[in-house]
């Protein structure tokens, strides 16, 4: 371990947590890591928790995770769009037709993908056990996997824990199961969000891990997001599909796209309020907070990125489309040279210019602007003078740093969230297998 | 600077150059650094260089390059596909429209781009005076840049050592000139290639720089190739279109694409052989060792990757059609996670499966082969036995090797090279402006 990047690693998820803090004391939000807070109110009602060690990890982490609602709920979810798909996710695309979910049983430390035929049995396993064990059909019973790929999932220790899995199940123990999917994670990521449906409060709370593999197009990891809202099946999977594409879609690690890629929405109405449906000017009040789990959810993954030591947004505007607004962007936060330029604090803006022109968007090279925070870098395609340059140096010794790329061709404008390529990444991913 | 890296990192490149040596001991044939061999005879007839220090570098470094045909040559180029496109290269594209140049003037340490109408002004100013102090024509000068984007070319400094630079010409200093265009290089790269057309013998040399921001769709770097051929110019065109899409389109180093990729082919005719013309059969001899030169000077770019400390073939096999292969060669050689768990000596081919699934190809997950040398991590989407993983592991211990990926789905094939991500990748272009 590189003890300096270790600290400036520390540093970010640290202003982050403090940033939780100062947007507001919601009851229920929370700092994402560090350890301010965790003990918040995390109760969904009609929601059971349970993480722990069954072995899969070394030593005596958490490793095997349940998600369990006490009565059927309505669910939606969203899978990789990567070709190779693991096992659990095959099944749980299957499961899922029929519209309903009761328990989500989940591990870390094995990805159980690339793993054939006993992949899909062993799968299947894990979700049976738990349904006969919790006494349900086993067709509402999902199962999600992340961790090395290619290697035999250790279905017999798994088994073998699920009774103590379900004996821990609690109101109160949403951590213990955000923790028990983490893998490079190096804090368990919650997010809770609420709001009145009619008379009725609900609460959307959702837990993810993410870490690595980070890419759009179905980004991340594994998001699990539990709500009371009782909520028409139809538009709780267009609301996540809608919604995901505007957060999950927009955060990058490093281009890699995994295998296991899963966020389901579990939805049990036990709030009682009138159902939300498309059509009911309640649908947009329940997406605005939805999105504001998976917004938050989905920066946390970042400023937990492996080995960053910054929060990057790239911020595209006068694009001619969203499309291309969204090209340039990704081409900037994929770029290893603008990220290793982040990593060192330099404001190298030439880096960032040519990964605008390769971005595949017809831009005008004569007119974009690059800024770091509020300072400009280059205006008209060209460098400023040398106090700004020296200003933009400053604004990179911060851990936190928007970027905005000015086209000057259009009205349309994405953003992207990043984080910056470190020797911490590289040293993680070199000794780590994932 | 991480020692035990860094030696790795000289490992590849000496098993490189002594690879070099066994091959064959043509006249002519270098070493690609290290020092051996550097003295061969790299003289083609008609052509003089020179490399000099104009004080663009820091310290003493050379940084200023003549490439000199004592008679005006045919030219073919190849530029950037990059939307911004650094000030020489614009001035290229036009000059090169006649078919002909004399001279090519080079400097490295400041790429003039991004630097708008001065830029312009200065890469003129920089060809016309070479011309005016060679005597010749303006119109047959062209002018290439490399290094830092978006800063001023220092070009009173330029002009002040021009007539220096024409002062050093000889034949016998290509390799002095090799290093004037050297970025993060750590060794000048220099590849000649004879053959006979008709009675007469001919040569063809090129010299090239790369190192970082190597990317496919034109890959690199300045490559400059020198022949005594005489070659019909459309034919030249075509053979550097063609081979380059074959040699340095195969290469990637980090997915950046520089602003200033150019590489020019000049043919001065001192041969006096027949005309070389696409419907000769001279036409194929000529093209088979333009390739052999542009296709080792590629490799020695990828041996010379920033941090570079294994030099990596990612080949696909068996895929419907040779974009599809190269499509999922690309995903795979671009993947961080698997270029880090190389540098880490990891056979960790679950990482190189997923990068094979997100590449966009339709591969068949159920199908697709993995193997580290001959040693195969995968069959069938599956991983094999611990036996083969841990000497998969062994073949990872070696600074070269070759990751064959079989699709079975068709019979197109494709190879890319690329090279590890190291920590010393991060280094180097934390701290050094490029």
């Amino acid at each position: 371990m590189n003890h300096a990047h270790a600290a400036a690693g520390e540093n970010i998820k640290s202003a982050a947590a403090g940033k939780s803090e100062r947007e507001g004391d919601r009851e229920g939000t929370v700092s994402n890591g560090i350890g301010e807070k965790q003990g918040g109110d995390f109760s969904i009602p009609g929601f059971m928790f349970s993480g722990i060690s069954a072995g899969i990890k070394e030593g005596e982490q958490r490793d095997l995770a349940l998600f369990y609602s006490v009565i059927p709920a309505t669910v939606a979810g969203v899978f990789t769009t990567n070709r190779v798909k693991a096992a659990p996710v095959l099944l749980d695309r299957v499961r899922m037709r029929k519209g309903r979910c009761q328990a989500i049983v989940a591990n870390s430390g094995n990805a159980n993908a690339c793993t054939g035929e006993k992949g899909m049995r062993d799968a299947r396993a894990m979700a049976d056990s738990t349904a006969k064990a919790l006494r349900i059909p086993r067709q509402l019973v999902l199962v999600s996997s992340t961790g090395v790929i290619g290697r035999p999932l250790p279905i017999d220790k798994i088994l073998s824990r699920i009774p103590r899995l379900i004996g821990n199940l609690s109101s109160h123990t949403l951590l213990d199961a955000a923790e028990a999917i983490m893998t490079t994670d190096t804090f368990p990521k919650v997010k809770m969000e609420r709001c009145s449906i009619g008379q009725r409060e609900i609460r959307i709370c959702g837990v993810a891990k993410g870490a690595g593999m980070i890419m759009p197009r179905m980004a991340t990891m594994l998001c699990f997001v539990m709500t009371d809202a009782a909520i028409e099946g139809a538009s709780l999977q267009k609301a996540l599909t809608d919604v995901q594409e505007l957060t999950f879609n927009r955060i990058t690690v490093d281009g890699d796209t995994s295998t296991n890629d899963t966020v389901l929405v579990l939805a049990n109405g036990m709030a009682k309020n009138r159902v939300i449906s498309l059509k009911s000017a309640d649908y947009s009040l329940f997406r605005d907070r939805f999105t504001a789990v998976l917004h938050e959810l989905a920066k946390m993954i970042i400023r937990d990125g492996e080995g960053a030591t910054k929060f990057i947004e790239v911020r595209v505007e006068g694009a001619r489309s969203e499309a291309d607004a969204k090209k340039v962007a990704l081409s900037v936060a994929n770029s290893n040279l603008v990220k290793t330029a982040f990593f060192g604090g330099d404001a190298n803006w030439g880096r960032i210019a040519a990964a605008i022109g390769r971005s595949g968007v017809a831009i005008n090279p004569n007119t974009f602007d690059i800024l770091l925070n509020h300072v400009p870098v280059a205006l008209g395609g060209m460098g400023t003078n040398g106090a700004l340059q020296k200003e933009a140096d400053q604004v990179l010794k911060g851990n936190t740093v928007t970027l905005t790329i000015r086209l000057h061709q259009g009205n349309a404008h994405t953003s992207i969230f990043t984080c910056d390529l470190s020797t911490d990444y590289v040293k993680i991913n070199a000794h780590y297998r994932s």
